[in-house]
């Protein structure tokens, strides 16, 4: 992985993609929450949504690392798990899209 | 403590008390569970749901347990937090209520 430069503007770009996917994942996450808590009945259900919560956490903390050092990395991941489009790219330089392309189809 | 031998009819008062204890505790929870899983919008909102969950899940471990060597301990402790009363440990013997209501009174 070469040592990209992060212009201020695409430092921006950078910001807006990552918080929108965080976003858009934390909603689903909520929305899930919601239904498991709802349908919740017994003891082992309740601590169920615990262990779900745990993992949920672990994979959300390992995806979303907003060090620009990993950023390519996790822009790479989000287009494989179509969370991010191509469009949303806009605004970095081409040599990073290439290399988040080529990161999102391994 | 004494070491406390239990008849059959006891350990059958005894799981009841027990089981009617922790039910109502886990009833509560639950309800906590859904009213934070409705109110929560943000991701740190879904974390702390994780935590409090935590939390809960340890407590409860702890504090049921239904082995026969803990269970004045544990009947005393529910007996403190008001989550039984008197009148549910009728058919256990005077020696047990009276060293349950000592812990309780601790």
């Amino acid at each position: 992985m070469r040592d990209f430069k992060w212009t201020d503007a695409e430092k921006k770009v950078a910001r807006r993609v990552f918080d929108a996917a965080l976003q858009t994942e934390y909603a689903a996450l909520l929305e899930r929450l919601k239904g498991l808590a709802a349908e919740a009945r017994t003891l082992d259900d309740i601590w169920n949504i615990h262990d779900f919560l745990a993992g949920q956490r672990e994979a959300i903390d390992d995806k979303y690392d907003f060090r620009y050092s990993q950023l390519i990395i996790v822009f790479g991941r989000l287009c494989r798990e179509n969370r991010i489009a191509d469009q949303d790219l806009a605004g970095l330089s081409g040599d990073k899209i290439d290399a988040i392309r080529r990161i999102a189809s391994l």
